[in-house]
This record gives structure tokens, sequence and C-alpha cells, in this order.
């Protein structure tokens, strides 16, 4: 395989001289506009879809995006990941989340252990375990049921499966599945804690530690702040805690947890939602069946990505339509704005996803790159951000692509009628508008209210956020991310960039500091 | 009083001549950097400071910013705006929600309404009203105590007043001030009232409707849906129900109200957590008394804003600086970063405030400018975004400026010692830590391990997040904002880039569409 840096790349520099060939608005307009929207539509699994038409591009530049995917073997190094080869080249790693949900090659077998058998047992413990606890066999000291599952853990053991709990909350409420309340600890500071536990029935909650290496400092602190609690409410800790962690972490073999499950090194934090990360917390609030409809959703949408067709690889083609906004329009940040209340905290996952796996500015052989990778992502659901930030992305000096998410049902079903209209008409048909008021823009005699337009848009669109269509969406971004680390030649799989500030928090602690260190922690008075 | 231009500034040619005149690593290195964290700090009111030592300023670029404050008249222009001229010509109105909480200039009389006290009268209005509720004088149906507050709003009657909210709950319990439970219904996704209407008691719930045109389309429809609701529970909606809206809205003297407070046409929406619609629900949740030392936080943090020293100033030197970032050195992304899980939903307020202020591409007379503008603002809370996002601030290929904020101790006063350091302390610590990692980098030999630096922030830091801490932030980013508009020459008071979608909007729900917006009503089957 080929690992070439992106402007070492022939279809990168014909990519470059279609800079500005397509003018959006005037593609968008008219008869022209709808054959478009009917057209540049990539299917997804289930029933959903990647729609493209709002995005600058035609059918010239679309084709040159094939021929940088061929030219930069994206799929085959996509087979390399699956099939179990060192893809994380810094840590010496294999990358496996996909196979927490599906086999797509090869069987991976290392030291003798099938990891695809590996990760089916842990999530076949946590389905056991979680049902015994629904069932009233795995009780607190008092022989009471546990009504609330609390996660305590950081960035991915934080970020994804919270951002899961709450998309599939109502939609479980609504359908029958839902088991037990969530919370979620994450932060060091300590108010994050007391006011989850001020919040929660503690002698009915049981604590997921969540911690790879078991070693996180935020989540240690948090787990004995949690303990701490317990104890003052008489009751024992090792009866409310399990372990989601390593086979060879500290916490694997503890008394301290009811019981350990496991991930391994292969499993990136922000990556693990679909592996006991998230199996643990989601299986316990929603039921073991509805995290395998989550997981098969997911591996789904991961057997579209094997396709070299970039016209029937929905998030490949996203991967490339961003490299070209990135690289060629120049455009720097990206908003996810998904119309759906569901998806609150999605966006804020993404962030992660995306921001941490392809934050980087040497390749993955170390050399520095010479030109821009990962993009800043930020979003809030609509209609809310269309009342906040939208007027920046309407009439700002910037252009900022837009990723938006939409359903044709709500989750709950129930609505009301306004003004001949559902709640749920209104919310589609302000992502419409959306879509065509940042494409073609609009005249306006008052400058006030000039519309430039030239906006791009893409838009997934589905029937309705069932576990399914959460899986499929969550596979398609985690796909993009990889795509793009493979075309920018990046490690999108470790984090060095976090550590520095790990080091000199504990220098801090020690009072081994001086300098402009020592001074800012005296403003702190520490 | 002049308006020009940013460019035709002469302190900003000036200004732009000193472009990487300072390398930050090399100032924050060793004892000069303890001398100028020491130094490079400016008084809040309160205990609150602004320290600067960690952006890329020495004395001589402030000299040019003090020059740029001058010429461009900043503080005139603040003076104007306080004593009632009209600084939203694109609207011809007012913009008065400083007085909500102070008297910076002469009285403002309009229609022979003395405007301070049209404000202070409100606030007494809703103070009466809120220790009513409290004191069981205003009750439900039954005659029972009502127990939780829900706020149907969007955009600026939302997002700052549940940001006010979060900020202060934890503190308020702590200190003997928490009488309601707040809740918040925004999204017209009919799932997110059903979702808050399913988790509190709507027999002992207490409406308040916020819209200042009562026309606001979202928040009409979640006030039919929960009148809905409250039907269905037998309960009379007019018995559950307040407005907070203008007196001339249609909602002012309804009887679908138990009463009515009002705002005014010179309050925006994003600047109105100060007025009614933050302090109806804020005086319910914690009392008249604590909204109070809210207002007085922001009062004092405004008085500071008149000073011409930008070195007394501290909102409009952070204003000052921020332009050098975003017109001189390129930047076009600020990351807000607080280190209080309170604040949790702070940096969606700004995001809103300055991204919907000075997201526009024509100055306050309607000609486009020729330089960028308005930044995209996003953030999370740390030490969370640490194990998130942080990788592409430390070393992504974008330098993204950094406001901090922490304080010395939590809200709580609940902590843990863990390896000899309270929470606190290690919260503390990573702040700490952060500025330097951004600040100086690190060499190593190991590429993936090697940090730039040069990345600049600033930090707000005081004793407490209390309600007078509170309130002089918010004061001090809307100056900031404010000041930003005037030194770009935009109106930041109105915002039509809203508008084009609110009417392509309509279009569709009237199924009057063709094109490419037809099409897209047809994937949602609309």
């Amino acid at each position: 395989m080929n690992y070439k840096n992106l402007d070492e790349l022939n279809a990168f520099t014909e990519l470059k001289s279609l800079k500005d060939s397509v003018i959006l608005k005037n593609e968008m307009a008219g008869e022209n506009g709808a054959k478009r929207v009917k057209e540049f539509t990539v299917p997804m699994s289930g029933t959903l879809s990647y729609n493209y038409a709002a995005k600058a591009v035609d059918e010239k530049i679309v084709d040159t995006l094939q021929k940088l995917a061929d030219e930069a073997e994206l799929t085959d190094k996509f087979a390399a990941l699956y099939n179990g080869e060192i893809m994380n080249p810094g840590e010496n790693r294999r990358v496996l989340h996909q196979l927490t949900r599906g086999q797509l090659g090869n069987d991976v077998v290392i030291d003798g252990v099938n990891k695809r058998e590996f990760y089916l047992s842990e999530q076949k413990k946590i389905a056991d375990f979680a049902n015994k606890v629904h069932a009233g066999e795995i009780v607190n000291e008092k022989g009471e049921k546990f009504t609330t599952a609390v996660q305590i853990g950081i960035g991915g053991s934080d970020l994804g499966p919270r951002a899961m709990y709450l998309s599939l909350e109502n939609w479980a409420k609504k359908n029958g599945f839902f088991k037990m309340e969530a919370r979620f600890i994450s932060n060091v500071d300590p108010d994050d804690a007391t006011g989850v536990l001020n919040g929660i029935d503690v002698e009915h909650s049981i604590f997921i530690l969540v911690s790879k290496s078991g070693t996180t400092l935020e989540t240690l602190t948090n787990e004995s702040f949690v303990k701490d609690a317990l104890k003052k409410a008489g009751l024992n800790p090792s009866k409310h805690m399990i372990a989601v962690t390593s086979e060879t972490s500290p916490l694997a073999k503890s008394s301290d947890y009811l019981t350990a499950f496991f991930m391994d090194d292969f499993i990136g934090g922000r990556y693990s939602s679909t592996s006991s990360v998230g199996g643990a917390i989601l299986s316990l609030a929603f039921g073991p069946e509805i995290f395998a409809r989550f997981l098969n959703g997911a591996a789904e949408e991961d057997k579209l990505s094997k396709n070299k067709d970039v016209r029937k690889n929905p998030a490949m083609l996203d991967a490339l339509i961003g490299v070209y906004e990135r690289n060629v329009l120049g455009m720097g940040t990206t908003a996810v704005l998904p119309y759906s209340q569901a998806l609150s905290r999605f966006p804020a996952h993404l962030q992660q996803l995306d921001m941490e796996s392809n934050g980087k500015s040497v390749n993955r052989f170390g050399a520095p790159v010479s030109y821009v990778t990962g993009p800043v992502i930020f979003g809030e659901p609509g209609t809310n951000g269309q009342h906040s930030f939208y007027q920046l992305l309407h009439q700002g000096t910037d252009i900022i692509p837009l990723q938006f998410i939409g359903f044709k049902k709500n989750q709950t079903e129930n609505d009301v009628i306004i003004e001949n209209s559902t709640s749920q008409a209104k919310l589609c048909a302000n992502v419409t508008a959306q879509i065509m008021a940042f494409a073609c823009g609009k005249d306006d005699e008052n400058p006030n209210k000039y519309f430039e337009g030239n906006r791009p848009s893409s838009l997934i669109v589905g029937e309705c956020l069932t576990p399914e269509a959460l899986g499929a969406i969550l596979a398609h971004f985690e796909n993009k991310v990889m795509f793009q680390g493979f075309i920018w030649n990046l490690n999108s799989f470790d984090q060095e960039g976090v550590q520095l500030g790990k080091v000199l928090a504990k220098k801090v602690l020690a009072g081994n500091t001086d300098g402009a260190l020592k001074a800012y922690a005296e403003l702190f008075g520490i």
C-alpha cells in the first residue's frame, strides 16, 4: 500500500484546478436544483440517505474525488484496518472498533484470541448482567431493584455513551424499552459529581466505572468521590459498582466491583460507543436487544464503507467533499446541525471524534504536512441554532460548511397541530428552508437583508431516529473521519496532543514548578 | 462621532506592522513569564481579574490597541449607547440592556417613560410574584405550592436564562437559596416538550411563556403543546402560565396568563438575561435577592467598561486583542473553556451572543466590509474538553485562541482528597497546566510528541462562581462583543440573517414551493 501525503497525489492537483468551477446558487436554482436533490443522493443503510445536492460539486468534481479515492487507496486502507493490520503506527496498535459490531473481513486472531469472539463474548456477558438487573436477580444490599445507572468516565467514556443515551431515551420510553435512568459523571470539578449525586436515589443506583487503562485521574477521583458518598449513606460501594476496563488494568480483577466487562487497546476511546464502554450503560438503560439493534445499524453502515465507488459509499464521499472544502476551498470549520432534540449532544461527540482524530500536523510517519488537516467541529440542534449562531452562518464573512440531519417522524409520536401543521412538519420545513436559504441566498435592495448564498450543506435524512438509524449515523461519521485521516495521511487513532497538559498538571500538584507555571498556580492559590 | 471601517483607521495600519513581533513561547519562558502573569492582568469587579499574559502581545502592541480604541472612539460609542442614542440603526432602536442592571449615564426617557424606572418596576413586579409563589400565596388550583418553573422560549429567551440557571443551581442548593427546579422547552421538535413534560410534575408546575413579539412560531407552538398537556391532566392552563413579553404584544393583556412581565424593543434577545426574560425564571428558582445580586455583578462590570484606558477596561482590552488575533494574525475561531461544570452551557450562550451580534458582512451603513468580522465561538467545560477536542487545539494545523475561566473554590464546597490533592486543586492545576502547554509547547525527538506552542489564551479567574461573579462575567462578554462590533463598524444589535429561513419555511408549510425547495420537502414527506 502507498502512504502518500495529499499534496503528492495527482488527483489533488486536478482537484485544485476545479476550484470554484461550480457556483452553488446557480446549480440549485430552478428545475436543475430539483434534479440535483433527486440525483445527488447516496443510500445509507435502512431508511437513511446522504444527500449532497447542496454541496458545490458536479459530476466532474465527483469523478475527480473518485480518482483521489482510488489513488489514495482508501478502501484498501479500510480493508487493512478491519483485517487487523497495525493502523495506529504511533502506538503500534490495531484498530478494531468495527469488529465490535460485525465481521467485515478476515478473522483477527491475537495471542490465540479471536477478537470478534472476544467482543461478542463481552457483549453477551453484559446482556446477561443487564437482564439479571432488570429481572431483580442482581439487586442492592436490601434486595431491592436498581433503578438508575451512573457512568463514571471522561472523554470517549463519556461523550459517546451520553450522546447515544440521550438519542434513544424518549424513543425507548415511547416504545416500552426503557429500563433504567442513566446519569453521567465526568468532570474532575467536584461540583459535577455532587450535582449528579444530589439528583439520584443513591441506594438504588449502580455505578459503572469506565477507564481502559484504569489510571485516568478524573475517573479514579470521581470513583473515590462516589465511594465516599455511598459509605456516608451506609452502603457498601462494592455492591454498587461495576467496571469497564481492559483485562490488563488494575481494575480488572478487583473485589471493589460486582463484576468487570472488557475492551482492549484496539478500541480507541472516541470509537468505543459500540464496545463495552457504550454497551454496559445502554444495555442497562434500554435492554440488550436495543443495544444489539444499535450495533446492527452500525454494522450495516460499515459494509457500505467497503465500496470503491464513491457514489455508493456515503462516508467516503462525505469525507472527500470535506477535503475539497477544507484543502481546495479553504473552509476551516464544519457545523453539525441535527433537527432532532434527541441528538442534542451528538455534535459534542462528533467534536471529539473528528478533532481528536484528525487535529494533527504530522503524517503517520511523523513528518510535518504542508496542508491543513482536521477542521473545528461544532453544532447545536435545529431549530434552536436558527435563533442563535445561524446569523453568522448566513451573513458572516467566513463560509462554514454545514451537515444537516433530519427525520420524517419524531420519536415519541406525540404532536400538536398549530396553524394547520404539526410541530414535526414545522421542524422538517425548517431544515428544507435552511438548506435552500444557505445555498441560494436572496437579493435585496437593503444590504442588511441581502444573502450571498453559496453556503454548502449536506443532509442525512431518514424515517425516524431508531437504534438502527443511530448506529448507522454513528458509523457514518466514524468512517468519514477515518477516510479523511487516510486522505491527509495521518494516524487518526492516537492522541499525543493530550499528554503535555497531564504532565504539567502533575508538576503543579507536586509543587514542582517555576516561572509562569508557578505564577499561574499562585493565582489559584495552589 | 466618527463611524469608520476598521481598515480606515491609522492605528490598524500600525497594528498590522506589528504582526508576529511577539513570539509567545519566548515571552512566557523563565522568569519573564512569571512577571507577565503578575503584570498582564486587569482587575474586573469583585474578586475577578482578566489575565492576558498568555496572549501574543507586549506593551507596544497594547499601546497600539489603545490608539485603536481612541481612534475608534470606543468608550464614546459605549456612552452614546447607554445614554440612549439609536445604536441599532437597522431597526431604528436604542440598545438599553445595561439599564436593566444599573444607571451608567443620563436618564433615558421615551414617550414620558423613564426606561430605568420601567425595568426596575418590572424587576420589582417579578420579585413580588416570586415571593408570593414561594410563600404559597400564589398556588395551583388545589391550593398547593408550585415546585417547578418551566421556561418556554427559544434563542435569547432560552440559552442565556438556561446557562445562568445551570451556573447557579448547585451554588443555590449549597447556600440555602434554592426555591424551585427550573426546566426549559425550546425546540419546535415535539420530542423536546414531550421529554420535559414527562420529567416533571405538571400539576405543580408554572410555565413562563417568553416571546418579545408574542409571535415566535416555536414558542407559540410549544405553548399550545403545553396547554394540551395541562388540559389532558384536567388542569386550567391559565392558572399555570405567566408571560414575559413586550407591552405591545398580543400576549400582554391576555387572560390566558396569571400575569405578564415586560421588556421592550430596546432589549435584544441575546442581551436579555438581565431583563424580565432572565428575571422571572431566576427569581422563581433562586429568589429575587439572588437575581438582584446577579444584576449587581453585571452593573459593577459595566462601570469598568466606561474606562478609556485599555489597561483598566477588561472587556475593551479583550475585544481589542481578539481583533488583533482575527484581523492581523488571521485566526478564525475562538474556544471558550470554563473550568467549572456549572458553566456547562455558558459557551452555548456566548456562541449566540457573539455569532449573532457580529456575524455580519456589511457595516452599520450597509456597505460591505473588506475584512473578516465575528469568529466562530465554541467550547465545553474543562477538564472534559481535555479528553476530547484539545488534541486539535494543541497539535492541529490552525491556531485557535482560547478563553479560559476558572475559580479558586468550587460552589458546593464538597470535595475529596485523592493522592494528596482535592478535586478542585486538580481542576485548577489543569487550567494552569493547559495555559502553559498551549503557550510554550514542548520539544521532543518524536515528532508525534512535539508541541509547537505559541497558542494564545486569556484567563478570567476569581474566588468562586457566585451570582455577582456570574453577572460580571456575563457583562464582560456582552461588552466585549459590543466593543468588537464598534471596531468592525457593525450594527451588533440586529439579526437580519435569521429572516430568510423563516420566510422559506412558511412557504414550505403553505405548499407554495417549486424546484429544489419542493424536492427537499418531498424527502421529508411534506
